[in-house]
Protein backbone atom coordinates (compact mmCIF):
# COMPACT_ATOMS: atom_id res chain seq x y z
CA UNK A 1 0.00 0.00 0.00
CA UNK A 2 3.37 2.08 -0.31
CA UNK A 3 1.87 4.53 -3.05
CA UNK A 4 -1.11 4.57 -1.82
CA UNK A 5 0.24 5.68 1.43
CA UNK A 6 2.94 8.24 0.08
CA UNK A 7 0.37 10.18 -1.64
CA UNK A 8 -2.73 12.82 0.09
CA UNK A 9 -5.83 10.19 0.78
CA UNK A 10 -9.39 10.88 1.12
CA UNK A 11 -9.42 10.93 4.71
CA UNK A 12 -6.24 13.21 5.19
CA UNK A 13 -7.41 15.32 2.96
CA UNK A 14 -11.13 15.73 4.48
CA UNK A 15 -9.68 15.95 7.60
CA UNK A 16 -7.28 18.35 7.32
CA UNK A 17 -7.39 21.68 9.49
CA UNK A 18 -5.91 25.31 8.79
CA UNK A 19 -4.55 27.23 11.57
CA UNK A 20 -5.66 30.28 12.38
CA UNK A 21 -3.16 30.60 15.17
CA UNK A 22 -4.43 30.87 18.78
CA UNK A 23 -5.41 27.27 18.92
CA UNK A 24 -8.28 27.85 16.15
CA UNK A 25 -8.62 25.94 13.10
CA UNK A 26 -10.66 26.28 10.20
CA UNK A 27 -11.81 23.31 8.72
CA UNK A 28 -14.49 22.12 5.82
CA UNK A 29 -16.38 19.20 6.73
CA UNK A 30 -16.71 16.56 3.91
CA UNK A 31 -20.39 15.38 2.67
CA UNK A 32 -18.16 12.38 1.15
CA UNK A 33 -18.17 10.85 5.17
CA UNK A 34 -21.64 11.41 5.73
CA UNK A 35 -24.97 8.20 6.38
CA UNK A 36 -28.40 9.84 6.07
CA UNK A 37 -27.66 13.41 6.68
CA UNK A 38 -25.34 12.57 9.49
CA UNK A 39 -21.84 13.25 9.18
CA UNK A 40 -19.98 10.00 10.39
CA UNK A 41 -18.81 10.74 14.56
CA UNK A 42 -15.39 8.95 13.76
CA UNK A 43 -14.49 11.13 11.04
CA UNK A 44 -15.78 14.14 13.18
CA UNK A 45 -13.23 13.32 16.07
CA UNK A 46 -10.51 12.02 13.62
CA UNK A 47 -10.83 15.85 12.52
CA UNK A 48 -10.84 17.36 16.34
CA UNK A 49 -8.05 14.86 16.85
CA UNK A 50 -5.98 16.17 14.32
CA UNK A 51 -6.44 19.40 15.32
CA UNK A 52 -5.51 18.63 19.33
CA UNK A 53 -2.26 16.99 18.00
CA UNK A 54 -1.13 19.86 16.57
CA UNK A 55 -2.17 22.40 19.57
CA UNK A 56 -0.83 20.02 22.42
CA UNK A 57 2.75 19.21 22.52
CA UNK A 58 2.13 15.88 22.46
CA UNK A 59 0.97 14.13 19.16
CA UNK A 60 -1.42 11.19 19.67
CA UNK A 61 -4.59 10.67 21.35
CA UNK A 62 -4.14 8.10 24.42
CA UNK A 63 -7.56 8.89 25.57
CA UNK A 64 -10.05 11.00 23.68
CA UNK A 65 -14.05 11.77 24.86
CA UNK A 66 -16.04 13.65 22.52
CA UNK A 67 -19.44 14.35 23.57
CA UNK A 68 -21.86 15.19 20.54
CA UNK A 69 -24.28 18.32 20.99
CA UNK A 70 -25.68 18.71 18.15
CA UNK A 71 -25.77 17.49 14.19
CA UNK A 72 -22.92 18.64 12.01
CA UNK A 73 -23.36 19.25 8.59
CA UNK A 74 -21.29 19.60 5.46
CA UNK A 75 -19.62 22.58 5.17
CA UNK A 76 -17.40 24.95 6.95
CA UNK A 77 -16.50 24.66 10.66
CA UNK A 78 -13.93 25.47 12.94
CA UNK A 79 -11.86 23.77 15.92
CA UNK A 80 -11.31 25.58 19.24
CA UNK A 81 -8.43 24.11 21.30
CA UNK A 82 -7.04 25.04 24.78
CA UNK A 83 -4.41 23.59 26.70
CA UNK A 84 -5.56 22.51 30.23
CA UNK A 85 -2.07 20.75 31.67
CA UNK A 86 0.97 20.34 29.51
CA UNK A 87 3.19 17.53 31.38
CA UNK A 88 6.37 15.70 30.46
CA UNK A 89 4.51 12.13 28.99
CA UNK A 90 0.70 13.51 28.97
CA UNK A 91 -0.83 16.77 27.66
CA UNK A 92 -4.27 17.02 28.05
CA UNK A 93 -6.58 20.21 26.45
CA UNK A 94 -10.21 20.64 25.31
CA UNK A 95 -11.44 20.81 21.56
CA UNK A 96 -14.71 22.37 20.25
CA UNK A 97 -16.37 22.03 16.76
CA UNK A 98 -18.32 24.67 16.08
CA UNK A 99 -20.41 25.48 12.78
CA UNK A 100 -22.54 28.96 12.00
CA UNK A 101 -26.24 28.44 12.28
CA UNK A 102 -28.83 29.36 10.02
CA UNK A 103 -29.93 32.22 12.25
CA UNK A 104 -26.11 33.27 11.87
CA UNK A 105 -25.50 32.44 15.36
CA UNK A 106 -22.40 29.88 16.07
CA UNK A 107 -23.55 26.77 17.31
CA UNK A 108 -21.68 23.77 19.13
CA UNK A 109 -21.14 20.54 17.52
CA UNK A 110 -18.98 18.84 19.46
CA UNK A 111 -16.98 19.20 23.13
CA UNK A 112 -13.66 16.82 23.24
CA UNK A 113 -11.43 16.51 26.17
CA UNK A 114 -8.30 14.81 25.54
CA UNK A 115 -5.09 13.33 27.01
CA UNK A 116 -1.90 13.32 24.57
CA UNK A 117 1.11 11.55 24.55
CA UNK A 118 3.51 9.58 22.41
CA UNK A 119 2.91 6.38 21.20
CA UNK A 120 6.44 5.78 20.44
CA UNK A 121 7.99 6.57 23.41
CA UNK A 122 6.09 3.60 25.10
CA UNK A 123 7.91 0.50 26.39
CA UNK A 124 7.26 -2.70 24.22
CA UNK A 125 5.92 -4.49 26.86
CA UNK A 126 2.45 -6.79 25.60
CA UNK A 127 0.78 -8.16 29.25
CA UNK A 128 -2.29 -8.47 27.57
CA UNK A 129 -4.96 -11.41 28.03
CA UNK A 130 -7.72 -10.31 25.41
CA UNK A 131 -7.71 -12.38 22.35
CA UNK A 132 -8.62 -11.12 18.80
CA UNK A 133 -11.79 -11.31 17.78
CA UNK A 134 -12.89 -14.21 15.47
CA UNK A 135 -13.59 -12.92 12.37
CA UNK A 136 -13.09 -14.91 9.09
CA UNK A 137 -10.51 -14.15 6.86
CA UNK A 138 -10.90 -10.67 4.75
CA UNK A 139 -12.14 -12.32 1.27
CA UNK A 140 -14.77 -14.80 3.42
CA UNK A 141 -16.06 -11.64 4.68
CA UNK A 142 -19.33 -9.40 3.04
CA UNK A 143 -18.10 -6.13 1.50
CA UNK A 144 -20.12 -3.49 2.68
CA UNK A 145 -21.20 -2.11 -0.81
CA UNK A 146 -21.95 -6.17 -1.58
CA UNK A 147 -25.67 -6.34 -3.78
CA UNK A 148 -26.13 -2.71 -2.60
CA UNK A 149 -28.22 -0.64 -5.20
CA UNK A 150 -25.32 2.08 -6.06
CA UNK A 151 -27.58 5.13 -6.01
CA UNK A 152 -28.74 3.96 -2.51
CA UNK A 153 -24.99 3.63 -1.10
CA UNK A 154 -24.37 6.09 1.70
CA UNK A 155 -21.24 8.18 0.62
CA UNK A 156 -19.21 7.27 3.18
CA UNK A 157 -19.31 3.68 2.03
CA UNK A 158 -17.25 4.42 -0.91
CA UNK A 159 -14.71 6.32 1.49
CA UNK A 160 -13.77 2.85 3.42
CA UNK A 161 -13.01 -0.67 2.99
CA UNK A 162 -15.83 -2.49 4.96
CA UNK A 163 -16.03 -5.95 4.99
CA UNK A 164 -18.72 -7.65 7.87
CA UNK A 165 -18.15 -10.92 9.22
CA UNK A 166 -21.13 -12.56 8.00
CA UNK A 167 -22.44 -13.85 11.37
CA UNK A 168 -23.15 -10.31 12.04
CA UNK A 169 -25.05 -9.21 8.61
CA UNK A 170 -28.68 -11.19 9.30
CA UNK A 171 -30.28 -7.63 9.75
CA UNK A 172 -29.20 -7.07 5.96
CA UNK A 173 -31.59 -9.64 5.20
CA UNK A 174 -34.60 -9.05 8.03
CA UNK A 175 -32.49 -12.00 9.84
CA UNK A 176 -30.96 -9.82 12.91
CA UNK A 177 -28.68 -12.60 15.18
CA UNK A 178 -30.74 -10.84 18.44
CA UNK A 179 -27.04 -10.25 19.51
CA UNK A 180 -25.38 -6.93 20.04
CA UNK A 181 -22.28 -7.92 18.01
CA UNK A 182 -21.12 -6.09 15.11
CA UNK A 183 -17.64 -7.37 13.67
CA UNK A 184 -15.51 -6.78 10.28
CA UNK A 185 -12.37 -5.99 8.79
CA UNK A 186 -12.07 -2.49 8.39
CA UNK A 187 -9.18 -0.01 5.99
CA UNK A 188 -9.49 2.71 4.08
CA UNK A 189 -10.47 2.78 0.17
CA UNK A 190 -7.81 4.11 -0.92
CA UNK A 191 -5.57 1.98 0.81
CA UNK A 192 -4.09 4.89 2.68
CA UNK A 193 -2.61 2.88 6.03
CA UNK A 194 -4.12 3.10 9.91
CA UNK A 195 -3.14 5.76 11.77
CA UNK A 196 -3.66 6.82 15.26
CA UNK A 197 -6.31 9.14 13.97
CA UNK A 198 -7.58 7.14 11.39
CA UNK A 199 -8.25 4.60 14.36
CA UNK A 200 -10.85 6.90 16.00
CA UNK A 201 -12.78 6.80 12.59
CA UNK A 202 -12.49 2.77 13.01
CA UNK A 203 -14.19 2.67 16.42
CA UNK A 204 -17.26 4.23 14.58
CA UNK A 205 -17.68 3.10 11.18
CA UNK A 206 -19.60 -0.52 11.59
CA UNK A 207 -23.41 -0.69 10.89
CA UNK A 208 -24.50 -0.16 14.69
CA UNK A 209 -24.96 -3.40 16.85
CA UNK A 210 -28.88 -2.00 17.80
CA UNK A 211 -29.28 -3.72 14.11
CA UNK A 212 -28.44 -6.89 14.97
CA UNK A 213 -30.82 -6.55 18.35
CA UNK A 214 -33.66 -5.80 15.96
CA UNK A 215 -33.42 -2.11 16.18
CA UNK A 216 -33.86 -0.29 12.82
CA UNK A 217 -33.71 3.02 14.10
CA UNK A 218 -31.05 5.50 14.21
CA UNK A 219 -28.69 5.19 17.31
CA UNK A 220 -27.07 8.94 18.26
CA UNK A 221 -23.96 8.79 19.73
CA UNK A 222 -23.90 10.57 23.23
CA UNK A 223 -20.60 10.54 24.23
CA UNK A 224 -17.90 8.64 22.74
CA UNK A 225 -14.21 7.36 24.27
CA UNK A 226 -11.31 5.80 22.44
CA UNK A 227 -8.15 4.78 24.02
CA UNK A 228 -5.14 4.07 21.69
CA UNK A 229 -3.02 2.01 22.77
CA UNK A 230 -0.59 1.30 19.73
CA UNK A 231 0.76 2.67 16.39
CA UNK A 232 -1.15 0.15 14.18
CA UNK A 233 0.44 -1.99 12.22
CA UNK A 234 -0.02 -1.63 7.80
CA UNK A 235 -3.16 -2.99 6.19
CA UNK A 236 -6.66 -3.08 7.37
CA UNK A 237 -7.53 -3.41 11.38
CA UNK A 238 -10.26 -5.66 12.45
CA UNK A 239 -12.92 -4.22 14.82
CA UNK A 240 -15.24 -5.77 17.36
CA UNK A 241 -18.33 -4.08 18.62
CA UNK A 242 -20.51 -5.65 21.71
CA UNK A 243 -23.81 -4.60 22.92
CA UNK A 244 -24.07 -5.79 26.18
CA UNK A 245 -26.43 -3.09 28.21
CA UNK A 246 -29.71 -1.99 26.06
CA UNK A 247 -31.61 -0.74 28.85
CA UNK A 248 -33.83 2.64 29.30
CA UNK A 249 -33.25 4.10 25.96
CA UNK A 250 -29.77 3.91 25.19
CA UNK A 251 -27.12 1.39 25.06
CA UNK A 252 -22.94 1.04 24.83
CA UNK A 253 -21.27 0.07 22.00
CA UNK A 254 -17.50 -1.42 23.16
CA UNK A 255 -15.33 -1.43 20.14
CA UNK A 256 -11.98 -3.25 19.88
CA UNK A 257 -9.72 -2.53 17.06
CA UNK A 258 -7.08 -4.73 16.21
CA UNK A 259 -3.98 -4.67 13.99
CA UNK A 260 -2.84 -7.24 11.43
CA UNK A 261 -0.10 -8.50 13.92
CA UNK A 262 -2.79 -9.13 16.33
CA UNK A 263 -1.94 -6.09 18.89
CA UNK A 264 -5.07 -4.59 20.58
CA UNK A 265 -3.94 -1.32 19.18
CA UNK A 266 -7.41 1.02 20.08
CA UNK A 267 -10.64 -0.26 22.68
CA UNK A 268 -13.49 2.40 22.44
CA UNK A 269 -16.77 2.78 24.07
CA UNK A 270 -20.09 4.87 23.70
CA UNK A 271 -22.95 5.65 25.10
CA UNK A 272 -25.87 6.12 22.28
CA UNK A 273 -29.81 6.60 22.50
CA UNK A 274 -31.16 3.63 21.42
CA UNK A 275 -34.70 4.31 19.34
CA UNK A 276 -36.69 0.96 20.65
CA UNK A 277 -38.57 -0.50 18.04
CA UNK B 1 -30.60 1.04 56.47
CA UNK B 2 -33.44 3.86 56.90
CA UNK B 3 -31.93 5.56 59.96
CA UNK B 4 -28.73 5.73 58.67
CA UNK B 5 -29.78 7.60 55.18
CA UNK B 6 -32.10 9.82 56.52
CA UNK B 7 -29.39 11.27 58.85
CA UNK B 8 -26.24 13.36 57.18
CA UNK B 9 -23.63 10.22 55.75
CA UNK B 10 -20.16 11.21 55.90
CA UNK B 11 -20.27 10.67 51.86
CA UNK B 12 -22.65 13.07 51.71
CA UNK B 13 -21.03 15.85 54.16
CA UNK B 14 -17.77 15.30 52.83
CA UNK B 15 -19.00 15.32 49.49
CA UNK B 16 -20.52 18.55 50.18
CA UNK B 17 -20.11 21.99 47.94
CA UNK B 18 -21.23 25.53 48.90
CA UNK B 19 -22.31 27.38 45.83
CA UNK B 20 -20.26 30.93 45.31
CA UNK B 21 -22.37 31.71 42.69
CA UNK B 22 -21.88 31.73 38.97
CA UNK B 23 -21.25 28.20 38.80
CA UNK B 24 -18.25 28.30 41.54
CA UNK B 25 -18.46 25.97 44.33
CA UNK B 26 -16.53 25.74 47.28
CA UNK B 27 -15.17 22.58 48.90
CA UNK B 28 -13.10 20.94 51.58
CA UNK B 29 -11.46 17.58 50.45
CA UNK B 30 -11.59 15.38 52.85
CA UNK B 31 -8.46 13.33 54.30
CA UNK B 32 -11.03 10.27 55.73
CA UNK B 33 -11.26 9.50 51.63
CA UNK B 34 -7.44 8.65 51.19
CA UNK B 35 -5.24 5.97 50.60
CA UNK B 36 -1.67 6.56 50.97
CA UNK B 37 -1.10 10.02 50.41
CA UNK B 38 -3.83 10.03 48.04
CA UNK B 39 -6.99 11.15 47.99
CA UNK B 40 -9.75 8.43 46.32
CA UNK B 41 -10.49 9.39 42.50
CA UNK B 42 -13.90 8.04 42.75
CA UNK B 43 -14.65 10.61 46.12
CA UNK B 44 -13.25 13.21 43.78
CA UNK B 45 -15.22 12.49 40.86
CA UNK B 46 -18.35 12.14 43.33
CA UNK B 47 -17.89 15.38 44.69
CA UNK B 48 -17.27 17.29 40.91
CA UNK B 49 -20.29 15.51 39.65
CA UNK B 50 -22.60 16.87 43.09
CA UNK B 51 -21.30 20.48 41.42
CA UNK B 52 -22.18 19.80 37.98
CA UNK B 53 -25.63 18.21 39.34
CA UNK B 54 -26.24 21.47 40.82
CA UNK B 55 -24.85 23.76 38.28
CA UNK B 56 -26.65 21.75 35.58
CA UNK B 57 -31.03 21.78 34.98
CA UNK B 58 -30.63 17.82 34.99
CA UNK B 59 -30.14 16.15 38.11
CA UNK B 60 -28.44 13.08 36.97
CA UNK B 61 -24.32 11.87 35.41
CA UNK B 62 -25.55 10.01 32.01
CA UNK B 63 -21.83 9.96 31.34
CA UNK B 64 -19.10 11.52 32.86
CA UNK B 65 -15.46 11.64 32.26
CA UNK B 66 -12.64 13.19 34.42
CA UNK B 67 -8.89 13.49 33.25
CA UNK B 68 -6.78 13.33 36.71
CA UNK B 69 -3.91 16.22 36.58
CA UNK B 70 -2.50 16.66 39.31
CA UNK B 71 -2.43 14.64 42.66
CA UNK B 72 -5.24 16.32 45.02
CA UNK B 73 -4.32 16.85 48.46
CA UNK B 74 -6.74 17.12 51.80
CA UNK B 75 -8.50 20.37 52.55
CA UNK B 76 -10.07 23.45 50.91
CA UNK B 77 -10.66 23.45 47.38
CA UNK B 78 -12.70 25.35 44.61
CA UNK B 79 -14.82 23.55 41.78
CA UNK B 80 -15.63 25.54 39.00
CA UNK B 81 -18.13 24.66 36.58
CA UNK B 82 -19.75 25.53 33.10
CA UNK B 83 -22.92 25.01 30.86
CA UNK B 84 -21.64 23.16 27.37
CA UNK B 85 -25.53 22.88 26.18
CA UNK B 86 -28.81 22.48 27.92
CA UNK B 87 -31.23 20.58 26.07
CA UNK B 88 -35.02 18.86 26.67
CA UNK B 89 -33.16 15.63 28.11
CA UNK B 90 -29.31 16.01 28.26
CA UNK B 91 -27.49 18.90 29.73
CA UNK B 92 -23.60 18.72 28.88
CA UNK B 93 -20.86 20.90 31.19
CA UNK B 94 -17.67 21.10 32.38
CA UNK B 95 -16.18 21.24 36.05
CA UNK B 96 -12.60 22.18 37.05
CA UNK B 97 -11.19 21.28 40.61
CA UNK B 98 -8.43 23.34 41.70
CA UNK B 99 -6.56 23.80 45.01
CA UNK B 100 -4.29 26.71 45.72
CA UNK B 101 -0.63 25.03 45.29
CA UNK B 102 2.17 25.62 48.03
CA UNK B 103 3.58 28.78 45.86
CA UNK B 104 0.01 30.40 46.34
CA UNK B 105 -1.16 29.49 42.59
CA UNK B 106 -4.04 28.15 41.91
CA UNK B 107 -3.62 24.25 40.71
CA UNK B 108 -6.32 22.51 38.31
CA UNK B 109 -6.33 19.11 39.88
CA UNK B 110 -8.76 17.28 37.20
CA UNK B 111 -11.14 18.57 34.34
CA UNK B 112 -14.48 17.00 33.81
CA UNK B 113 -17.10 16.67 31.20
CA UNK B 114 -20.25 14.72 31.26
CA UNK B 115 -23.77 15.03 30.05
CA UNK B 116 -26.52 14.57 32.99
CA UNK B 117 -30.01 13.62 32.56
CA UNK B 118 -32.99 12.72 34.83
CA UNK B 119 -32.82 8.75 35.66
CA UNK B 120 -36.19 8.39 36.79
CA UNK B 121 -37.96 10.11 33.79
CA UNK B 122 -36.58 7.07 31.30
CA UNK B 123 -38.44 4.47 30.01
CA UNK B 124 -38.18 0.63 32.41
CA UNK B 125 -37.18 -1.27 29.23
CA UNK B 126 -34.47 -3.67 29.71
CA UNK B 127 -33.11 -5.72 27.41
CA UNK B 128 -29.83 -6.14 28.60
CA UNK B 129 -28.01 -9.73 27.56
CA UNK B 130 -25.51 -8.90 30.84
CA UNK B 131 -25.45 -11.18 33.33
CA UNK B 132 -24.61 -10.15 37.07
CA UNK B 133 -20.49 -11.20 37.93
CA UNK B 134 -20.43 -14.59 39.80
CA UNK B 135 -19.66 -13.03 43.22
CA UNK B 136 -20.12 -15.42 46.27
CA UNK B 137 -22.92 -14.20 48.82
CA UNK B 138 -21.96 -10.90 51.02
CA UNK B 139 -20.65 -13.01 54.32
CA UNK B 140 -18.85 -15.45 52.61
CA UNK B 141 -16.83 -12.39 50.96
CA UNK B 142 -13.44 -10.55 52.74
CA UNK B 143 -13.69 -7.90 54.58
CA UNK B 144 -11.03 -5.23 53.17
CA UNK B 145 -10.10 -4.54 57.22
CA UNK B 146 -9.96 -8.48 58.12
CA UNK B 147 -6.56 -9.16 59.56
CA UNK B 148 -5.09 -6.07 58.88
CA UNK B 149 -2.95 -3.84 61.58
CA UNK B 150 -5.69 -1.19 62.61
CA UNK B 151 -2.47 1.11 62.20
CA UNK B 152 -2.05 0.07 58.82
CA UNK B 153 -5.88 0.93 57.16
CA UNK B 154 -6.18 3.47 54.75
CA UNK B 155 -8.65 5.72 56.36
CA UNK B 156 -10.69 5.32 53.20
CA UNK B 157 -11.39 1.68 54.22
CA UNK B 158 -12.92 2.78 56.99
CA UNK B 159 -15.76 4.61 55.12
CA UNK B 160 -16.97 1.91 52.78
CA UNK B 161 -18.21 -1.64 53.53
CA UNK B 162 -16.07 -3.53 51.03
CA UNK B 163 -15.96 -7.67 50.86
CA UNK B 164 -13.51 -8.72 48.38
CA UNK B 165 -14.47 -12.04 46.55
CA UNK B 166 -11.87 -14.79 47.79
CA UNK B 167 -11.31 -15.51 44.09
CA UNK B 168 -9.95 -12.13 43.56
CA UNK B 169 -7.51 -11.34 47.37
CA UNK B 170 -4.24 -14.00 46.55
CA UNK B 171 -2.48 -10.60 45.86
CA UNK B 172 -3.45 -9.77 49.89
CA UNK B 173 -1.40 -13.13 50.92
CA UNK B 174 1.12 -13.05 47.87
CA UNK B 175 0.13 -15.22 45.75
CA UNK B 176 -2.01 -13.14 42.88
CA UNK B 177 -3.94 -14.83 40.41
CA UNK B 178 -2.49 -13.72 37.32
CA UNK B 179 -5.77 -12.81 35.94
CA UNK B 180 -6.73 -8.86 35.63
CA UNK B 181 -10.02 -9.68 38.30
CA UNK B 182 -11.36 -7.35 41.09
CA UNK B 183 -14.44 -8.50 42.63
CA UNK B 184 -16.77 -7.50 45.79
CA UNK B 185 -19.78 -5.66 47.48
CA UNK B 186 -19.62 -2.39 48.27
CA UNK B 187 -21.52 -0.32 50.40
CA UNK B 188 -20.73 2.59 52.66
CA UNK B 189 -19.86 2.31 56.21
CA UNK B 190 -22.28 4.02 57.56
CA UNK B 191 -25.39 2.11 55.60
CA UNK B 192 -26.52 5.36 53.01
CA UNK B 193 -27.40 3.56 50.66
CA UNK B 194 -26.39 4.06 46.99
CA UNK B 195 -27.57 6.73 44.72
CA UNK B 196 -26.17 8.19 41.18
CA UNK B 197 -23.16 10.04 42.63
CA UNK B 198 -22.00 6.98 45.09
CA UNK B 199 -22.12 4.64 42.11
CA UNK B 200 -18.97 7.48 40.90
CA UNK B 201 -16.79 5.99 44.23
CA UNK B 202 -18.76 2.81 43.86
CA UNK B 203 -16.32 2.17 39.98
CA UNK B 204 -12.79 3.23 41.93
CA UNK B 205 -13.26 2.09 45.45
CA UNK B 206 -11.62 -1.75 44.63
CA UNK B 207 -7.88 -2.39 45.00
CA UNK B 208 -6.42 -2.39 41.67
CA UNK B 209 -7.06 -5.32 39.36
CA UNK B 210 -3.18 -4.47 38.77
CA UNK B 211 -2.24 -6.48 42.14
CA UNK B 212 -3.74 -9.77 40.98
CA UNK B 213 -1.71 -9.40 37.73
CA UNK B 214 1.60 -9.14 40.24
CA UNK B 215 2.24 -5.44 39.93
CA UNK B 216 2.69 -3.72 43.39
CA UNK B 217 3.54 -0.29 42.45
CA UNK B 218 0.61 2.63 42.34
CA UNK B 219 -1.68 2.59 39.53
CA UNK B 220 -2.89 6.42 38.84
CA UNK B 221 -5.65 6.78 37.26
CA UNK B 222 -5.21 8.95 33.49
CA UNK B 223 -9.01 9.19 32.83
CA UNK B 224 -12.16 7.55 33.88
CA UNK B 225 -15.22 7.49 32.37
CA UNK B 226 -18.71 6.65 33.84
CA UNK B 227 -22.03 5.55 32.58
CA UNK B 228 -24.37 5.66 35.48
CA UNK B 229 -27.58 3.36 33.58
CA UNK B 230 -30.01 3.32 36.31
CA UNK B 231 -31.00 5.01 40.57
CA UNK B 232 -29.31 1.89 42.20
CA UNK B 233 -31.90 -0.43 44.53
CA UNK B 234 -31.05 -0.16 48.20
CA UNK B 235 -28.17 -2.19 50.18
CA UNK B 236 -24.99 -2.86 48.89
CA UNK B 237 -23.86 -3.48 45.00
CA UNK B 238 -21.67 -5.86 43.48
CA UNK B 239 -18.82 -4.06 41.67
CA UNK B 240 -16.61 -6.18 38.99
CA UNK B 241 -13.50 -5.07 37.29
CA UNK B 242 -11.59 -6.29 34.62
CA UNK B 243 -8.36 -5.34 32.77
CA UNK B 244 -7.87 -7.36 29.63
CA UNK B 245 -5.07 -4.61 28.11
CA UNK B 246 -1.86 -4.06 30.59
CA UNK B 247 0.17 -3.01 27.48
CA UNK B 248 2.71 -0.37 26.91
CA UNK B 249 2.72 0.68 30.84
CA UNK B 250 -0.80 1.56 30.46
CA UNK B 251 -3.50 -0.79 31.28
CA UNK B 252 -7.85 -0.12 31.37
CA UNK B 253 -10.11 -0.78 34.31
CA UNK B 254 -13.49 -1.91 32.96
CA UNK B 255 -16.33 -1.73 36.00
CA UNK B 256 -19.68 -3.32 36.18
CA UNK B 257 -21.46 -2.40 39.24
CA UNK B 258 -24.74 -3.99 39.90
CA UNK B 259 -27.75 -3.25 42.36
CA UNK B 260 -29.39 -5.55 44.78
CA UNK B 261 -32.34 -5.97 42.11
CA UNK B 262 -29.81 -7.59 39.56
CA UNK B 263 -29.35 -4.37 37.73
CA UNK B 264 -26.76 -3.17 35.76
CA UNK B 265 -27.09 0.46 37.29
CA UNK B 266 -23.05 1.60 36.12
CA UNK B 267 -20.48 1.17 33.60
CA UNK B 268 -16.75 2.42 33.97
CA UNK B 269 -13.63 2.34 32.07
CA UNK B 270 -10.53 3.61 33.15
CA UNK B 271 -6.91 4.02 31.56
CA UNK B 272 -4.71 4.28 34.38
CA UNK B 273 -0.43 3.90 34.65
CA UNK B 274 0.68 0.62 35.48
CA UNK B 275 4.33 0.41 37.35
CA UNK B 276 5.68 -2.98 35.98
CA UNK B 277 7.34 -5.06 38.35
Amino acid sequence: MTEATTGISAFDRDTAITPRGEGVYDADLSADWTIGHAVNGGYLLALLGRALGDALPHPDPFTITAHYLTASLPGPAAVRTSAVRTGRTLSTGTASLVQTGEDGREVERIRVLASYGDLAALPGDVRTSAEPPPIPPYERCLGARDGMDPAAIPPITHQVDLRLDPATVGWAVGAPSGRGEMRGWFGLADGRDHDPLSLLLAVDALPPTAFELGLSGWVPTVELTVHVRHRPAPGPVRVSITTRNLSGGFLEEDAEVWDSRDRLVAQSRQLARAALA
